[in-house]
């Protein structure tokens, strides 16, 4: 039996053009002699729907589509739609008023549904906010073959892979217990930095130890600050690899089940990216390149500051956008050094990007002459220094509302940790590239991309990071070192640890005091920052729920 | 037997500090002779903790506090305190890692642990995120009286009150089963209008259908965008209320349990705010007083527009903060009408608060200026008039940064709700103070502060509501009405109504579709909006979670 395997990019609430997708892989499907379509889950509404999942007309919309996609799907092909049931016994019951469900679409009807078990809720996920766990086993007999189906989270609560438990069930641990055949998972599994090995690792493992082949479909796309990146596979029963579809785009893979051996065929296997540089740079176009789209944007623009970060972003939008489609905007001031401007201009020049030049020396002047009244007899200090930023970021803005276009910010993560970055100012824009790129990691990318000829180019690298803010300034005068101050928050931030454990494990007392004050402190910013592409396990913005007014270590 | 009732102001994560408030309520309770003291849900951390939680230091620091306190307490009194628990069993179950908990303290020692059961997870709340429910009906024995323990939610599951069940078990009717005394319920549950109305007919419907005695201990304070509103209470076995604390305030009730008629004795009843008006004002006075409080501002700055939003924050500022503590800055430009600065004189005047004027017709100009290279050959429009609102943001920002004041934005519900505002201009703050007052509730405050004398000059209020950003602009050359456009954003935003929905309800079909359209693009600006103060069930801010990149309905 042919299986396809449809890596799909949905539009979260697009429930029409959602479906015309699903049409369009079915068709497809049926002509490339599949008997079964996976799709990935919640495919109809695009994951995750989130507060849409409140109204109930989304949900009957969603019910009407189905059943009009039931009635258009080929009619040799049975398909797995992603979509939200109504639980008509929530009320009755105490329990909550959805289901997240997978259709299966044979001949015109739904035949049958099945829900969700694990419902994840921990960082960016909610689901115990909308759902309800299904609570039997769920597998269907197609053609005398008997599949088992999981959606995501059904497969992540391994015991012998994670060490623990973090479920009661475990759904493949049913499914064994009722001789399945085969396993899909239906997902929509956000990427992270090597997601993708750990999700093969895991499965083959799953796959190794049930003795059960396994087919794993993902979705593909960005949606605000996720991206999925598609790499779906399928494992054999002895765990071998049997297919692997693309990273980042969508894709349509066949997969053949040999009824007589019981196990899958060998297919098409798609290799990974070769380094985490690579993996990441894909994962941030992708993301540009669908939030400007989803949000109807074909150009964006970007402030040029000459610095490492700003050319990053620009890099990765020219690479979403085309260059012909990115706009860079210089904006010297008279604390900005030659090389800002040479190198913002060289940079230009390497991306073949549009530029802008726009010197901010007269709106300072006129700023300071308005303010003279107020700030008389007071030193130069962080308030001068904002107000040079939010110029630049309302000169961006001014643009981006006037011509249409996405403005895009270029913080990196250690700068929203530490709050070392100027609320509607350089935080300004629609979507944060690289919000959750550490600045260690930042120049790691620029040194990828530079792996045959310069692109970014070597000055911008290997000068001292400034914000060039006032004269002289550069960052390690008030902030630790990158390679220290890095490692300190990725303590902080991802491995939860505290103050004396980070001291124990080498580093200074006070530059961990100091750091661990000002990334508190700097909640206020973080909480007005515009969406970050998360690649890391713990991203600021939707996975990340602090207070601000609070007293914990500031 | 006497029962405090300690309506504590926690700070969330000031562990310590919160200890000493609770130690200072157990020696005031002992010293008026009580044998147990209530205090809040998680009131050694404050409520809501949220990702603080993830923190294994955080927990493990309650712990050692909930110790200390422990030694410290009179030892005449039995204390219940909130505080967070680890699950043992979480990794080896499959569970969540920690439980929500009540600490049962009496003469030195912890002497029991009660788990929540009913953990909300909708809205605001992200309990399941955190904590495993507790299984077992909690309760103690204390000089001969069985006292049942809920905490918060676990009492908001009654089917005969709502008509349907939330939950499926319910924690009161197990308590019930087990022959309870008295039943006691530790809150933090937040502030919306009219809620304290719903809180206490819900708990007499439940103490006269148990025939039990209710006491109800809330939190009282501002954290963030939340308000917890204290109006503690509680209730005899007939349903009759025997008292109630205050509201906004930090407080301390005694009530009276006669253990011969197995009843609560009636003890004192402060009043309720007589009008909504009262009511909403009063949240939003303790929202703007904790969050400077709590984040250590003492001063707050804003933009007086001569408009009545401006107008109401300033009334709000000036009683939160002292009048002597609050500088409203006029900003003119070429676009603002005489009265507009003439009003906003007025309003400084009646308030006594601190007013600076800055003109920023020198800026609009050398913006324009700046930005002729690329602008020339297109019309005044939005950008235009957005670069005003953020001059004027620049300004305030600058004002704040400079001094240490928290700036306040102050955008109504209405607004935030179709993006009639600026992003990096008016919606610059610390905290949006009513961001979740609708235009036409932000009259009714006005009117009610006048009741007496003009505090808001009658010009503010009678003349037609104007951003002033271009020559004779007034909100209805681009919106509706507003008692019109109040009416469909309640139905949308809160009621989840369909376009259908309220087109059939005898609005407009083109308004209704254009303001459904303007909700849903203004996604983007909600999201990088300050803090808002939530007064009504349906807030936008921590329990809006809306995709951006989305589709439905745009």
């Amino acid at each position: 039996m042919k299986i396809a395997i449809a890596q799909l990019n949905p539009t979260i609430g697009n429930i029409s053009a959602n479906a015309r997708q699903i049409l369009a892989a079915a068709e497809e499907s049926a002509k490339l002699g599949a008997r079964l379509l996976l799709t990935p889950e919640l495919s109809l509404c695009g994951y995750p729907p989130r507060d849409l999942l409140l109204n109930p007309s989304f949900v009957q919309n969603m019910g009407e589509q189905l059943t009009e996609l039931a009635r258009k799907l080929p009619s040799q092909l049975a398909v797995l739609v992603g979509t939200v049931q109504t639980n008509s016994q929530a009320a009755s019951r105490g329990e909550k008023p959805l289901f997240n469900s997978i259709a299966l679409i044979d001949k015109g009807q739904i035949k049958q549904i099945f829900h969700k078990r694990l419902l994840p809720t921990y960082d960016v996920f909610d689901e115990d906010r909308y759902f309800q766990p299904g609570y039997e086993s769920n597998y269907f007999t197609l053609d005398g073959i008997k599949i088992g189906v999981t959606i995501c989270e059904d497969l992540w609560n391994d015991e012998k892979f994670w060490g623990k438990r973090t479920y009661q069930i475990n759904p493949i641990e049913d499914l064994v217990k009722l001789d399945i055949d085969l396993v899909v998972n239906l997902s929509a599994s956000p990427y992270t930095v090597n997601k993708h090995k750990l999700r093969e690792e895991m499965l083959k493992s799953s796959a190794i130890r049930a003795r059960i082949p396994i087919v794993y479909v993902n979705q593909v796309g960005g949606n605000d600050d996720l991206i999925f990146d598609g790499n779906s596979f399928s494992f054999n029963c002895n765990g071998q690899l049997m297919c692997r579809a693309k990273a980042y785009e969508r894709d349509l893979v066949i997969i053949d089940y040999d009824e007589a051996k019981g196990d899958l065929l060998p297919g098409s296997i798609v290799n990974l990216p070769e380094t985490e540089a690579e993996e990441i740079f894909l994962a941030l176009v992708l993301g540009v390149k669908d939030y400007a789209r989803k949000c109807g944007f074909t150009k964006v623009v970007l402030g040029l500051s000459g610095g490492i970060d700003s050319a990053l972003v620009a890099a990765i939008a020219s690479v979403a956008m085309g260059p012909e489609n990115v706009l860079g905007v210089l904006m010297p001031s008279p604390y900005s050094s030659t090389h800002s401007i040479t190198d913002a201009v060289a940079l230009v020049d390497n991306l073949g990007i549009n530029s802008e030049k726009l010197p901010i020396e007269g709106l300072m002047k006129v700023y300071d002459a308005a303010l003279a009244p107020l700030f008389a007899n007071t030193e130069f200090g962080v308030a001068e220094e904002n107000i040079q930023s939010r110029i630049r970021g309302n000169l961006l803005m001014a643009i981006a509302n006037k011509f249409g276009y996405l403005l895009l910010s270029t913080g990196n993560k250690s700068e929203m940790a530490v709050g070392y970055c100027t609320l509607y100012g350089d935080m300004n824009g629609g979507l944060a590239v690289i919000a959750d790129v550490p600045k260690t990691r930042v120049y790691d990318l620029c040194n990828w991309l530079n792996r045959d000829r310069e692109i970014i180019p070597f000055n911008i690298i290997n000068k001292p990071p400034s914000a060039e803010l006032k004269p002289d300034q550069k960052d390690r005068d008030s902030l630790p070192e990158y390679e220290i101050l890095d490692d300190i928050l990725e303590r902080i931030i991802c491995q939860h640890r505290s103050p004396a454990q980070i001291i124990a494990s080498g580093h200074d007392r006070d530059t961990v005091n100091k750091v661990m004050k000002l990334v508190g402190r700097a909640e206020f910013k973080r909480r007005q920052a515009p969406p970050g592409i998360k690649i890391t396990d713990r991203a600021f913005g939707t996975g990340w729920r602090m207070p601000i007014a609070s007293r914990w270590l500031k």
